[in-house]
């Protein structure tokens, strides 16, 4: 089962580590970081470093493929090579998946018309200029389309996807290796129940550096 | 606030970008990337490079310091250059934190004797080699010492530390930045709620990964 998660530059860490770091463990998977140039990306802190092993015209096809979020994405919906490399991959997916504003490249290549789904709490709105429905879920699912919630959110992508494509033994045989027993010290993860200053705070934050 | 996160060949990634997604977001933080050399490390699965960007002598010191595990951390046990990097180090941190089998590590180092400490579920036993008192917590502290549990847990971890060093409103705000939010589809990421038969599947694999 040949997976595909997509790298860029200026993307969040986390957002492809997390689905990584559940379906690389599927009974099968064969995962490769894919990229416009063999290389490295940086993160959106451009701090942190990570392998481009495979270029998108050398891995013209998967099963499952997922497109990470972060900073670096709004450039990528005017990129055409990134966005008809999206399309052709998708028409022959088992699983076309999102994690955080990676649901946004997805729109923009055209492959959320009609369709539900999320993003990060604080870019929902978007999602309505690909003509997606929104849906404050942490996983949203439409046909072969999962899309995730904000950046943490890939990792119940994973499972879910693990769980459907492995069954249930084997989805808990991961969490269990990953020791996936979350106990946040803080109640704020969601905007729902984050106090309201909090969640003025990080809006402001993020809106001012999406606009840069 | 100086930032070590190490980095090795064989280390699993989220036991690293854990933490590093939530520490990197402090105010005023200086995240770095430390390791033996200049360059790449694979992972425990040879899947995914994460980029060393500092070697131990350019960073000979740190606030905090976090060691994650994988399979990899085995060999470092007996390798004396990461060894006493990690007590100098440790002599001079605020913090001084492992995710998963990175406790080990610190054990190995000399700097859990006689401290609770945690690990993955599956290695507990190995933490009395070192004199310490293991603790089956999702975060332990004692001290400055904080080790937290398998894999994910190292998100928890940061959180805390988070808490810890700059406040309930900061720490809340990283929360939801990242939307951490979690909503597993399977309750299976404890060895105290998964099934037996799961629970003897992953100690198995991994203790037959662990022996090779």
């Amino acid at each position: 089962m040949k997976i595909a998660v997509l790298l860029f530059e200026g993307l969040t860490a986390l957002d492809a580590i997390g689905p990584y770091e559940v379906l690389a463990r599927l009974p099968g998977a064969e995962l490769a970081f894919v990229g416009k140039e063999r290389g490295d990306v940086r993160t959106d802190n451009q701090i942190l470093r990570l392998g481009v092993d495979r270029t998108l015209d050398e891995m013209p096809a998967a099963d499952i493929l997922v497109v990470p979020g972060g900073f670096g994405e709004r450039r990528l919906e005017r990129d055409e090579e990134v966005l008809s490399w999206l399309r052709k991959v998708d028409a022959g997916t088992r699983i076309t998946a999102s994690v955080c504003t990676g649901s946004l490249l997805l729109g923009a290549a055209g492959l959320l018309r009609g369709r539900r789904a999320t993003t990060h709490w604080s870019r929902m709105s978007r999602l309505a200029e690909f003509g997606a429905v929104p849906v404050a879920e942490r996983v949203v699912r439409d046909g072969k389309v999962a899309t995730a919630a904000g950046v943490s959110a890939g990792i119940d992508l994973g499972l879910a996807l693990a769980l459907e494509i492995a069954g249930r033994q084997v989805a808990e045989a991961i969490q269990l290796s990953i020791e996936y027993d979350p106990a946040p010290p803080l109640d704020a993860g969601s905007p729902a129940r984050a106090p309201e200053a909090v969640r003025a705070m990080v809006l402001q934050r993020i809106e001012s550096r999406d606009r840069a």
